[in-house]
């Protein structure tokens, strides 16, 4: 019997990695006056990444990671203003309105009529507070989590704060590495929904998914119908 | 009977203010290169509290607003290798080993054997999280909260979380705005340690202080003897 069904935020509920790809191809613009380097976006990607470590996930880190790549390109000759541009940039992703997925609402609201629903998101703390207020979900969920990082040991502390076992908790989310892996490892009922597009640092290999059960929902709306199944 | 104790961390357990005081001092001089201006400082200031609402609390803010400002101040004359600089002044920000307050360790090591101690911070997430880490202290608390703000709404939420009443609680810190104010007008037990600084936005007035009630410890010595009166 399921005690516990945690969903993700992004690009589960609402999208967002639009949001990251529009913002992106305006930077690619930005410093592309300065450079016709064809490294731009890979460059910023390795920041970002490499940066993960020091900043952690969400808006604040990738406008960080914007500034110091637009630096690092064009050889410091990004202008103060064209910087400004870039915090204006980060400053938009913070205000964007949350675009609902199809479907996310009511589902999220009639599985809330039977189940104890939790979110549990990486990110920047305020900045996900604020954006599941905005959505108009966040009266469906009993628990906000926003985690600095979603691995093994980040969902076994959360099942422990709230006396769950694994087989009583499902996760639903779009990334096979933070959502499905690491509930399926450890013994909890994952449900996966491919979002459009994926970030490449939520990538895994075949062999890493090689054996590791869990269920797939082509959108939002199959998942009511998985969780009766578990 | 005290059911839950929960420090502050940030000028509670280790110096922070220091650091940010340093970090700040190198950025006038950084944009005194280019201006006379005199209120460097001041507009640094008012952009932080400007953008806390966007931001929040914490390093990756503080930087964000010091590279606004440096724009701002300079009329955009501010250069990317500048920008650099700030970005690495940030970084030392969050790799700025956690140095602890004089009997900090003592006392909650002595603590933890007879109350279950939380931790309750503001700040980026990961950043604090680290810093408990690199503390050494994470293991004498039950609990860690990072959360976005402390007002009263925050700390009911946690102690209905918990199952624990506000006369259960007692909460130790050095910001009578954010961990004394909300804490005694809840009913709960609140217990101030003044720290050498306190940041401008963390100011209370004395009106708002009157008839407040609430213990100062001269430092966390102080505060074994202090909750055994309780």
């Amino acid at each position: 019997m399921l005690k516990l069904v945690a969903f993700d935020a992004d690009d589960t509920l609402w999208h967002n990695e639009r949001l990251f790809l529009d913002v992106q191809a305006r930077f690619l613009e930005l410093v592309g006056r300065h450079t016709d380097s064809d490294i731009i976006e890979q460059r910023l990607q390795e920041t970002e990444i490499a940066n993960l470590g020091h900043y952690g996930y969400g808006v604040k880190s990738f406008t960080l990671s914007m500034i110091e790549s637009a630096v690092d390109l064009t050889g410091g000759r990004i202008t103060g203003d064209e910087i400004a541009e870039i915090l204006h940039l980060g400053r938009e992703m913070l205000l964007a309105p949350v675009d609902l997925l199809d479907g996310a609402r009511e589902v999220v609201d009639g599985l809330s009529r039977t189940h104890d629903l939790m979110l549990i998101t990486k990110g920047d703390l305020l900045d996900q507070e604020t954006k599941v207020a905005r959505s108009g979900l966040g009266d469906f969920f009993s628990h906000v989590e926003v985690v600095s990082r979603k691995d093994r040991a980040t969902y076994e502390a959360v099942l422990t704060a709230h006396g769950v076992r694994p087989p009583e908790f499902a996760m639903i989310g779009n990334s096979l590495r933070s959502d499905v892996l690491p509930v399926a490892e450890m013994g909890g009922h994952a449900i996966f929904i491919p979002y459009e597009t994926t970030w490449e640092h939520e990538h895994v290999s075949a062999e890493q998914l090689g054996g590791v059960p869990f269920r797939t929902a082509e959108t939002i709306r199959d998942v009511p119908p998985l969780l009766s199944s578990i």
